[in-house]
């Protein structure tokens, strides 16, 4: 596709020699074969994303894209969308949960503005990658230009250049977007609308039937459009289409890439689509509460690290999930082998 | 039950005031009510745990009971009985699993030698409560004498008297365990043995099949026995029992209590049913691979932190789960309202 000639070249991690010596060197660890579980896959992973039998993790980051959504207009979500702005500002007060957790993990910690609804001060936490005021409504038209979508991945990618580190967590901040992200993986995977359509931030019955039948006018509405971009464009949101370019940057330089919930995890779907090399740098950190993300998940044949009924987004379950990298870095380097402790195999 | 005036008190962590001042805190943060799931549980749990609308973490202690089982001369295991003081010996060499990650997040880390089949040289890290050198087959006769289960459980007391600290978790390393586990909980809870025998450290079929006929005869030789603390001495472990003990001490000094995968999970029952308010205390880290562990937590309506399907034991699921003890700590610490954010409500 001559129109994603931007996108940046991504590689297959598949290495089969590196592959059996980090596999042999897991199996050698004095535990049962295969006990550590996810933790085991999980160094396998890493290892083969870094090239190495060791791994070893380097100025982590914590990038959260917000933006605000045309059709929230339409009442698709239980807070106003004021919200979006108010919490990029509680974020780069630091009174937000992804705030607390960047520092309790030691993540540098930046917002981008990809398309929130208001202007903000400089703030030296804040990245301006303003699209618009906010994607248009879905529903009685594109969410944005191609020409739009195309500048938010570029963005992204502008975004992840200028960031340090070997390892990214993503997450992300507007109100509305679980109706975009919704939208996008039922006209994406072909799941139907009712099976990926969830309460987001707390809608009731009622509220849930309405946003449902107002998701189902917007696939109407763009009912012929099926190439990755052009969905992109007609359904996404800034923040997801800006993650998704940044999710790309990240893999073609070979960093660690944390995905949180059901947005970032629609992010990476896009990813994937647009370039399927970028899954095998991706970890999924947490499975969100929302709907829809269980099938996500299942569709990019991904098992995700924690389990804990959150549906906060922000980057949230990224970052709780982080230790557990941590934790599988550790195991691979310092567990002694059956041989050098002198403990008997299996009978 | 005057054979068990020895216990502890244990007070019930039931404060219906401080319950509602906890909710309210957490309801007013800045997130939809209740999106981080599980984090906000274990926020109310530490806070009525600790008697405070704020938590702090003290000196955590991670403690691992090893024994040998008579049982294991029936085969019931991948690995052979010297295993136990091989891994006893790799844990005070530093190389097992559950030093890396109690080195990773600052736990203090001691192995008790609750009965295993060696003499252990003197070690710093090493606690010397030795009942007998192993216990005897429970397929022929209790596997430990009804004066030896008292003595395992008050040797867990004052274990857990001697260690600093408000937060302590609890693994084991014992060659055997998990059949001396699944007789434990099939007795205590009256589960089928076929719905709680597993492949522990690695059967094959045929080996599952050995082990369960071999369980099976364990169960009909003690078949008349039903009170906890018989049945914990026909059948048990002494790194069982002691653990049990060590629980009781530590929940009756309002410690916060980790527990691991399927052995502590079932000294855990034993515990709960010698004193049910020691559950106030038991925060449940992760659901092992080994079956019976997901009924043993239903039983006990435990939702474990993790699922990382591991099966390794030691405490490893305790301390991968701890960071996570810690992020509700912080976001019901350092969290904005949404009053003091400036965030609007819902609509």
């Amino acid at each position: 596709m001559t129109a994603l000639s931007f996108l940046p070249p991504i590689e297959s991690t598949h290495n089969a020699t590196l592959q059996v010596r980090l596999q042999h060197r897991i199996d050698t660890k004095t535990k049962p074969l295969g006990a550590l579980g996810q933790l085991e896959t999980l160094a396998l992973q890493l290892g083969l994303i870094q090239r190495s039998e060791t791994i070893s993790f380097d100025s982590p980051q914590m990038v959260v894209f917000a933006a605000d959504h045309g059709i929230a207009a339409e009442g698709v979500s239980a807070f106003p969308q004021a919200v979006t702005v108010q919490m990029v500002g509680n974020m780069l007060s630091g009174g937000a949960a992804i705030n607390v957790f960047a520092r309790q993990h030691g993540f540098a910690l930046h917002v981008v503005d990809a398309g929130v609804a208001a202007e903000f001060e400089d703030h030296p936490q804040l990245i301006k990658h303003k699209i618009a005021m906010g994607t248009r409504n879905s529903c009685t038209g594109p969410a944005m230009s191609m020409a739009q979508a195309e500048q938010a991945l570029q963005a992204g990618k502008t975004v992840m250049r200028g960031l340090p580190g070997n390892v990214v967590a993503f997450g992300e901040m507007g109100i509305g977007n679980t109706s975009a992200a919704a939208l996008l993986l039922a006209r994406l995977t072909g799941l139907p609308l009712s099976d990926v359509v969830g309460r987001g931030t707390g809608l009731d019955d009622t509220q849930l039937a309405h946003k449902q039948a107002i998701l189902a006018r917007a696939l109407t509405q763009h009912a012929d459009v099926k190439d990755t971009l052009p969905v992109l464009a007609a359904l996404g949101g800034f923040e997801i289409a800006m993650m998704s370019g940044a999710m790309l940057q990240a893999a073609s330089e070979r960093r660690v890439v944390l995905v949180d919930g059901f947005i970032a995890g629609t992010a990476a779907l896009v990813a994937c689509a647009l370039a399927p090399h970028a899954r095998d740098y991706l970890v999924f950190c947490h499975r969100s509460a929302e709907t829809g993300h269980r099938l996500l998940l299942a569709h990019l044949q991904a098992t995700p690290l924690l389990d804990l009924e959150m549906r906060l987004g922000e980057g949230t379950g990224a970052l709780l999930a982080w230790p557990l990298l941590q934790s599988a870095a550790l195991f691979l380097a310092e567990m002694a082998s059956f041989e050098s402790a002198g403990v008997s195999g299996k009978n």
